[in-house]
């Protein structure tokens, strides 16, 4: 293997010599440096334009010095959008906006920007639909940019905190024929043949009926030999992991064909989740706690914050400064009680955006972990045990600020007949190999599901979710 | 934050409380321990009992001894497949398969496996078949537990690489409007309320026809404006991001409803797509490379391999030992046209899995690159140069031993009047948004696609893709 790893340390330093230096690591004067980017604004002057170039690798900027007489404008205009390749001399800067700038030998103009026609102009703010209609052009924009980055940062700090406690990421399945909510709203998947007419079927006029009538139709084609949709969560999957490998987790997209509008809600989200053995779910709000701040911690140092609003991280940081605030169910029913409420809430009843808003005021902004809620307002799997008012589920729900319900976990039922009978109450159809992971080597175990975007939501203080993924899908839109 | 940091601290110690150590970090005597794990296989001696215990977090097994006054076989039968809560004292064993013993002082039965109707013995083949059937229970046999090991680290890999490198991982959508490849084998994707008959088509028998006829059906309501269908790429996406964040990437789920049963193809599998600005095939050649050797660096010390075989292991460390072949379309041509072929070629057609099994025996199994294609056999969205025969695509096929064709990659046309001609000729609808990604600010930009699946297929020698993935996907099969 020595053969291998001299290559692999070839191949680092060949690879170096084709990847540009990112603008982020031109931190000293240097000679004859190379850039491929793009032009964010520019400044002209009568013998000299100043440039901001940036390559989207970071929020950094460079600012290029070019002298009249390597550009002409009539030639080709230089304009913010453009993308350049450019390569010229790092050297200190007498300005007092930045450190270093480029002092320009060579510029060629790669790609033009006709600003006439481009939909956005540096340092102007737009509304957020016009942006919407966008949506292949609005990374563009430094602000979307830059959500961008703060979700590849906390998503990998995820990675390194479930791998440093030994969890292995399982790769999940998005075509499924189980739906793990039992809530319904799913989205159907055909083959294209499935749903071609076997015969052309054009309007049928009364005189050519009898053409029709006699065939009895074939039963469709299709590609699987039930209904398949897409998967509205991993959990019962997991499940089938942690019976052999005992911390298990999974990033990816769930689906639910939702038909609430709210800046909360996207038909195609990020969940991550988890599933472990253990016996507490304690333990697992423990986990989600801890992830969340290493999340955070990951992620404020970026200087992406200058663009999101540095105001906004000494908030998070605020809140996130203790540890999160606990309550159960029943004393959160009892907080409410003594409040003004447009809804009232009797025991027994979810809470609505209403009570999870006081609910929140209570917590002083401090994320908020509700635990023990009426067993029959939650999902089948869920591990139960007696309260006062009758049985509890075994977990828990956190609220964030902005967010709302950021992450929903629970202990499971590790008891084949009561899962079972809880299935059979709930009419479900189709988990007999659900039932049976209980049947050989049945084992304590729970876990949680967190909404990535609105974590990062959270975290970047966006207002509307459909701002923090590239292409949102939501009812009645799924642009590109 | 200073408090924030603290709690995190305080945090961390607590999970370590909570969470119960790893088989594989008991690395040296000490009294107390405990563990809820599963028994892998028992031997049963007079008084005595030895048991093989995992937690499936690695390979690895501690042996339990177990003196008969503590189970009572009658009242909890302890066999292979069941679950366990243990303590007791690890020591240092008298036997010479394993440094560590526990010394059992508590035993708890959690979860019994009735032998009788547990599908799988230990120490025992099955036919692939018959594990097939068992998806939710084959991740219990030690060989799938340790491929789904081995994905996690090399995804964890890949995911090292690319952020050493700058690159920014982007949520890519699924759901999408537009078929990357043309290639229109696609799965459509509908709310469940599209689906249902607007009303009751009971047979029609000819007396009752006029009750149907006249009605003209209303369309039926669509919870998207257009047909939606499952990617098949995230490349056109990635192209988006790649004009603002100048490197990206992402890995995740790709579908294709290819009616093709093959031991390399699943309907739902995983890609690794990769996009960046760059000017050259040949950079992104040699990232590709660069990947896949450190990706094998990363998994080839696990213990795993005890379980997959140590042979393949030194056969993969010679393989990948050098620089990948690399040859172009033309000289793989002239190499085929000297030998007997079942399938005759000539130049402008693509190659057949018998041309490919015969370019891997020219190549010595060693990872061959092969590049430059007909422009014509390829995609509409390749960049093309002027060869010998005709036009050229600026690209590259990976093929691997094993896994096959594992990568793809190519310079992508920036120039917007030549791909709008290239995507008329194919007849592609609905691509003006990724025309309109050339004309503001476009960059000379290519990447690759990479198969999770079949990369994992060639590491572990798995024979059939479908044993590399929990829950397979492929026609007339989707289980759970």
């Amino acid at each position: 293997m020595t053969h291998c790893y001299m290559t692999f340390t070839i191949l680092k330093r060949r690879l170096a010599h084709y990847l540009r230096t990112p603008i982020h690591n031109l931190v000293s004067p240097q000679t004859d440096v190379s850039l491929l980017c793009w032009v964010r604004s520019v400044r002209k002057h009568k013998d000299i334009i100043f440039v901001d170039l940036s390559d989207g690798l970071s929020s950094h900027r460079l600012q290029a010095v070019i002298h009249a007489s390597l550009w002409d404008p009539k030639k080709a205009p230089i304009s913010a959008g453009c993308s350049v390749r450019i390569s010229g001399d790092l050297v200190q800067s007498p300005g007092q906006n930045q450190q270093l700038e480029l002092v320009t030998k060579e510029l060629d103009l790669v790609g033009e920007c006709d600003a006439a026609k481009y939909p956005f102009r540096p340092r102007k703010t737009y509304n957020i639909d016009l942006e919407r209609n966008f949506q292949h052009l609005r990374p563009r924009m430094e602000k979307y940019a830059a959500v961008h980055r703060v979700r590849n940062r906390l998503t990998q700090a995820a990675h390194a905190y479930f791998q440093e406690l030994d969890f292995c990421q399982i790769q999940t399945p998005i075509l499924t024929t189980n739906d793990c909510e039992g809530a319904g709203e799913t989205f159907l998947v055909n083959h294209i043949d499935d749903l071609k007419p076997t015969s052309p079927s054009p309007p049928t006029p009364p005189s050519s009926l009898e053409k029709v009538a006699p065939k009895s139709p074939a039963p469709p084609p299709t590609y699987f030999p039930s209904q398949c949709h897409l998967t509205v969560s991993s959990q019962l999957h997991l499940e089938a992991l942690v019976h052999s490998i005992s911390r298990v987790y999974t990033i990816q997209s769930a689906f639910r064909a939702e038909n609430a509008l709210s800046r909360k809600h996207l038909c195609e989200f990020t969940m991550l989740e988890v599933e472990l053995v253990t016996e507490s779910v304690d333990t697992i709000v423990s986990i989600t706690e801890e992830l969340i701040k290493r999340m955070w911690l990951s992620v404020r140092e970026m200087e992406d914050f200058k663009t999101l609003g540095e105001d906004w991280r000494d908030a998070v940081d605020t809140a996130l400064a203790k540890t999160f605030v606990r309550i159960s169910y029943d004393d959160a029913v009892k907080e409410l009680q003594g409040k003004q409420l447009t809804h009232p809430l009797t025991w027994g009843c979810d809470f609505k955006v209403e009570h999870e808003n006081l609910l929140l005021e209570f917590s002083q902004g401090r994320p908020l972990v509700i635990t023990h809620f009426p067993a029959k307002i939650k999902p089948f799997y869920m591990a139960t045990k007696d309260g006062e008012h009758g049985r509890l589920a075994e977990c828990f729900d956190l609220l964030l600020p902005v967010g709302g319900e950021v992450v929903g976990g629970s202990m499971r039922e590790m008891d084949r007949d009561k899962l079972l009978e809880s299935i059979q109450q709930a009419s479900i159809k189709g988990l007999e190999w659900y039932v049976e992971l209980r049947e050989f080597g049945s084992v304590p175990h729970g876990g949680f599901g967190l909404g990535v975007d609105r974590l990062l939501q959270y975290f970047t203080n966006t207002h509307n979710i459909k701002e923090t993924v590239p292409f949102p899908r939501w009812q009645k839109h799924c642009q590109a």
